[in-house]
């Protein structure tokens, strides 16, 4: 996969259609994934401001500080024959934008716009309405293309890789942050680019679906959860959890671990164009709620992937949203009893044409080392 | 250095005088370095709603997903005796903290809230009008207190432990990446927690200021900008350049970086209470124009540095803004000469008292390799 397959230069113009479909005038992308989206480019988020401002009719141009010039030039937004206009240490960027967008009834920001730029643009466009740009791109970032299943999928691979190291890696006696700084290396070395989070949780830590690493010694009989992601240089983003025992795991443990995986089966068997994302949710929660754990399983089944490793869509209660070919996200329910320990099984799940794919392949039977 | 003393309980009240002073009724502070100047809370940035609320008067509470609960309670803010306000997934967080602020005049956003949030807030409080927190924190995160002009000494220190070892990675024949690869490894082992950036930029890479690294093989008789910088566990950046030259450079870079180091001596020389920050950078500005070098110093002298390594005081013109002790900031102006090289000195200088303290000390005359 080349930049050109995961970022191709036609998206703009889809872009633009969609945001004049959605009756915006313009989308403001500052640095963060819509903007690397839209043009590619993955630009450092700055105090200065750099926006890819794509009107919906018209040509798009990048407000560029003129240090980062280079770097704006040399990135895949060059493909797109942009203007880039280059600001002065000393210049308004925001007055200068709002002089070129005249008199906008709605733009939409870059959800991760910061408030330092989205007050900037207030004031420099009073009379204009700010809408979310994620309205307008959640349409298409949902829908992945074959390129970008694609990319997802070497990702999968990439982290199942280091999944595969994990056993070595884990012993009684070694605490969880020791394990997370191997495990943070091992990922690194499987060919991502970034380490974005390596939760090592065990005995009661696993209990807490979003502890992270402590000093805690790993004991003899524990189970423990490893949450691990990253992304690839290109961007897309890799997150897959397993439970293992270090040695014989307590027998309640046992018997709940396997309610888990039966739920995690069943969840994604349930994926397929048309379902709706809160029936995926409940295809898992059933399953656990009838073996008497429903309030033992305290948060959504999944998030949506891509180039951020939480968007949309969201499989969870209330999410209606019909499951579409090219849909990607996590499937990965929870048992967790305070106190005592927890376990999670979590594979990211592509919705095909003729159901679902799991684009990570390492044993779910619980793993004892 | 405790967490106690970087981030003292007493400051929680200090920020909510702040805010009365200035007019507003509430901070609203997300993940991100205003939460942690003001809690000690190094909360993840999540699509799912952690937030501060502090009034202007009255008790502050936190909201805070009730999977991040855990976290949020054994972080520093739990020092605060604040109330944790949990929400559930299928919660309406923005609704829940609306209710509870009544109906404020108006509050401070986190200059980096996300506009995923700050919209909702403003949905949510639509009488309300919105600003920055940076208005108000800005006038306490510029002071930096001894224990935080102690931890950045610590973070210069151990920056300047990895400028020494630069000149045993720097060959030709390497290219940029692999000694950015060491360097980043080097930060690490330093005591830094993360690696912010990483320039190596070689011959006509260094006349580009903000150039990352590319696969550019080092050539003999080239000038090397290398511009690193980390920030450690307690949240406190480190930011220093040194210009080296493989091999013996070309005459007329040898005389400009002489230029170049007086104008940066005499910019850190100028450093005293009361002056201006935009006198600063006049200071280094002028020993570069008087060398006809003018149009090659295409940046401001520097910025504030502190739990952000871009922060105020920004030393540029325009910026009236009288120094006081306490501010730290870089000193780091540059001569870049397109198409052929470049050269960049920079220091973290804090005002004190008596005039200045430069918190690296590595050599400013040019290393040869």
């Amino acid at each position: 996969m080349t930049s050109s397959d995961l970022y191709p230069v036609s998206r703009l113009a889809a872009v633009q259609e969609a945001t004049a479909k959605a009756g915006l005038d313009a989308l403001l992308l500052t640095p963060g994934p819509d903007l690397r989206y839209v043009s590619g480019y993955d630009a450092k988020p700055l105090e200065r401001l750099t926006c890819l401002v794509v009107p919906a009719s018209g040509e798009a141009y990048m407000m560029v500080p003129r240090l980062e010039l280079p770097a704006a030039e040399a990135s895949p937004a060059s493909r797109l024959g942009l203007e880039f206009v280059a600001w002065d240490e000393t210049d308004d960027p925001y007055a200068i934008a709002a002089a070129r967008l005249g008199r906008p009834a709605r733009v939409g920001l870059a959800d991760r716009m910061w408030a330092m730029s989205s007050l900037r643009f207030r004031a420099a466009l009073p009379g204009t309405e700010q809408v979310l740009a994620g309205s307008v791109l959640r349409e298409l970032r949902m829908r992945k293309s074959p390129a970008e299943v694609a990319a997802l999928r070497q990702a999968g691979e990439a982290i199942d890789g280091v999944h595969r190291q994990v056993p070595g890696l884990l012993r009684a006696g070694r605490t969880e942050r020791e394990v997370a700084r191997d495990i943070a290396e091992a990922i690194l070395a499987s060919g991502h680019a970034t380490v974005d989070f390596v939760i090592v949780a065990s005995g009661p830590n696993g209990a807490s679906p979003h502890h992270d690493v402590s000093d805690r010694v790993i004991q003899a009989g524990e189970p423990v959860v490893v949450d691990i992601g990253g992304a690839l240089h290109n961007g897309y983003c890799s997150d897959s959890t397993r439970t293992y025992s270090v040695g014989e795991p307590p027998a309640e443990f046992a018997a709940y671990y396997e309610v888990l995986r039966q739920a995690q089966d069943a969840a994604c068997r349930a994926v397929r164009p048309g379902v709706s994302c809160e029936s995926i949710d409940a295809a898992a929660r059933d399953v656990i709620a009838a073996a008497g754990h429903g309030d033992h399983f305290v948060h959504r089944t999944g998030h949506g992937i891509g180039i951020e490793t939480h968007e949309e869509p969201y499989i969870v209660a209330g999410n209606g949203e019909p499951m579409e070919p090219g849909f990607a996200f996590s499937v990965e329910p929870g048992i967790y009893l305070p106190g005592r320990h927890g376990a999670r099984i979590e594979d990211i799940v592509v919705c095909t044409d003729g159901g679902y794919e799991r684009l990570n392949n390492t044993p779910r039977e619980l793993v004892v080392v």
